[in-house]
């Protein structure tokens, strides 16, 4: 895409106001209880599959601030206990990304001011205001099934296209108020070709597939990946998903989810729906949260 | 009940080997695919609670190590991003405890060896065991409803009459596989009184609540205090609930839940039974997460 | 003193532009290397004296925020190894405070904005300044020793008639470039007495001493306390020593510093002056470091 | 060498009991009142230099697990303040290391046991035992400058006749009791050749020079590296500068440190002699501090 078609979506696709001047869930105001009760009628056999890595402590090209994890008790403490520190955001933790994590032209969703983010936190749009979780319908979309491949290679696109061949295959209709998973295969391509600098080429969605997202209504986004095809393909916007999808849409991204175990599930199970559950830490004035999704079949 | 009593509990009580020699789960176990499906049956409204306190970064004597949550990126960078520390374990966070967090006699639960825990963590009953998460039905007894109060004292005991009383208020039998959540009105207390020194004074569970939730084979218990009683009535035993329902039964405990709204809603619909979803973040060979517990009606 | 007579000081005794509009240094420019080889000459006996407390990790009503301190190495794994975090502002660290600490009127020393002063860290005054450190001649006043107790009570204030008292009875005059050292026996009052809320009440200087510090050109100070007596005996000027001696002065002070052991040397010794090493952390944009002073008799 | 040579060094070499049973400053006896004063009477011009790298908080191949630094007060909050937290040992972090660091067959230096360094922290030889501080002579050797390069190459070897042509060049000896300072030209190299994995290849001491660390009774040694060579050209022996100068001589080592800016001090003062003082932070039970070392011309 054009840089200015893609500046030109945060008008066209924007979620402004659409629940309310004060609002701060964005696209969660999809999975109203209806939706949610739906969601876990979808339950059949009862097995419940993470979608987290392990929080990762191992410095590496793909890990450049790792996870901090000590121990402060032991064997000779006569207990065990223990202590972590992370940052969140970043190439290597499972996370959910608060709607106050990505800026437009001075302006958070639903048009706050980004002068709202100090060094005290977040007044506008936290992770707190998940603290009831999101708790929807779950589809996976494995886009390598689809093209025949283990994984994409990094910095391979998905389009629209792509998901639409991929509901097909699946046999399922992305619908408001889903929770949308797009697998690129990420961790089976670094289990085979090892760690790289994910930071600068990564599978992920091309710019195009926002107006689909935005049609579909979707209620949150997550991938292996950072939703992002990196390099973005559009010059002078880095991440247009996350600056679209989050400031325009008002979509909570789920960045380097593990899709690996849920797709061979699906597989199994021979369905691409599951009753989704993301709880966040209720950290308050927060800009993210590790979490450790869960898809229950 | 006298400390040689409680001693004893650790035999009588014992799940030691019941699910195999190699096992890292203990009672999680009971929740079987069955068990999980018709917990999401039970889903009626969709209303979606938090049972989780908000991450507390403020001192006091409820608070002695807060938690640390900084921002690393704000409106002057840009961007927003945070960084946050803990150590779960501790008297204000919301967490479920691993089953290598406490030792009886030099043994973990299943007889495995204490030395098995060291500055590289735990290598067996690690947190990242339970990666899959706890989906299984939620039971809440509320105890100060049963006696007319807004909250337990500090330092009042539960007794297993009490759970039996609640039970027949609620209408609800606890069942095996079930996770057993115990409001003793902590924050209610807190909210009229202030905070207190709470590790030396809590209500809670005394130890004569044990062999009722082995024989009910609850699957995981969690109270807004830390379901022991303390002072504990039994010289000697600082924490029998602790040290006998995580070591012998492989209960995996959550303490300082916030059951206060969980109690509301229970109330509202009328059902003190919910699904019940707990997510651990997948810190390998950790002794704890901190968790937000979410019950879905 | 009066508010106005307060806020008007902050003219009076301004150093700004006194060492040229790109100044870092303030004071530590009266530090010049004849006052550093003159310090190393006054050493006679050799013997040397930390200034410091330890690092506190023990949660306490005067330290609300303790450092953590956490081994990732122990027996178990074939080495000693350690992890520690803190913030070093806070009432139980021997922490020096860099330029860019305290504002005033939207200014930092020497006029720079206090736009400066981003979650990025601070591009004007930060801690990193001092790296090749503070060698000059300290001079310690005693106080309680002039008063003939053994510690001032909390609130105590210390007027500039006592500091030149002190100054008679240790037989030293406080000349320019020199690292002047006030000790209210904080410590000693804490191991008689137990532990207090220091943020509320603590001896130190009132605000009528920010002349004589001026007009002797002191380059640093220090004391057990914060320098600040608390309250400030000042309406709505919270803590003026801070406010003035920082933003107007460009003194970098020392605070929380262990002052018992270095009077009981100075008393054996004969001497209250001797050569003063600080050598701060590196920390670039930083707005303090961690300190262990030494003073060399 | 041999690696049979090697582990007869700690026999050989050993300081164990020379300051009797129940010392705990190794090497650091040596600098007696009579040698600090000495030290401080070398001073001459006052001019002062830094030997440390500020904290590092880029990642990169030199440093997998940077500092962590953060700003929890700025601009929007009306002061500067922050937060940092690291393990000092490791490859970007100017520190020095207690002698519970090291390990050899089961004992530390002074033969204590090593079941004495515990999720406590380490009970014998922590680093709070230098917290009156290292105030000496310093001298450093600067061996490129005596093989006519900028720096020597990663992996390359310094031997016992480079420490004699240095001083000889240099024109000074070392004593006992002095503080050894050994360039290599690591950041040199660095500047000129971008970041490597420096834990595999370091210039440094071959496992040579620990006789005539020995024998000339150097009280403590510091390098811009990690003083060993690496790979330590010792079958089996990773690092035998740190396994035989820790453990056996009680020598407390000082491991990337910046030396180019007191190299080039040193040449235009025409000394290679100094006042040095070393300030580490008084953590308890703790296996090293970071410093900023400071040298006084």
């Amino acid at each position: 895409m054009a840089t200015a078609d893609v500046v030109a979506l945060h008008a066209e696709l924007s979620n402004w106001g659409r629940w309310g001047a004060d609002d701060q869930l964005g696209a969660l105001n999809l999975i109203t209880p209806d939706v949610t009760a739906a969601a876990a009628a979808t339950v059949r056999s009862g097995r419940t599959v993470s979608c987290a890595r392990p929080l990762n402590t191992e410095p590496g090209p793909d890990n450049p601030v790792p996870v901090a994890h000590h121990m402060i008790g032991t064997a000779t403490e006569g207990w065990g206990a223990d202590y972590f520190a992370l940052a969140p955001h970043g190439f290597a933790t499972s996370h959910i990304d608060a709607l106050c994590h990505i800026f437009h032209d001075g302006k958070l969703f639903n048009g706050y001011d980004t002068g709202t983010v100090t060094a005290h936190g977040a007044t506008r749009l936290g992770i707190h205001h998940l603290r009831n979780g999101i708790v929807t319908r779950g589809v996976l979309l494995d886009i390598p099934a689809v093209r025949g491949v283990d994984a994409l290679e990094p910095g391979e696109p998905v389009f629209a296209e792509d998901l639409e061949a991929s509901e097909q295959k699946a046999g399922v209709s992305v619908r408001a108020g889903d929770a949308l998973l797009v697998r690129t295969g990420r961790w089976s391509w670094r289990d085979a070709h090892g760690p790289w600098d994910f930071a600068t080429r990564a599978a992920g969605l091309d710019a195009g597939c926002l107006a689909w997202l935005r049609s579909h209504d979707v209620a949150t986004l997550g991938s292996d990946g950072v939703s992002d095809v990196l390099p973005s393909r559009v010059e002078g916007v880095g991440m247009p998903i996350h600056e679209i999808a989050i400031v325009a849409l008002g979509l909570h991204l789920m960045d380097n989810l593990d899709l690996d175990a849920i797709a061979a599930a699906c597989a199994d199970e021979g369905r691409w729906e599951f009753l989704f559950v993301v709880a966040p830490l209720v950290l308050r004035r927060g800009t993210a949260s590790p979490v450790n999704p869960i898809a229950v079949f």
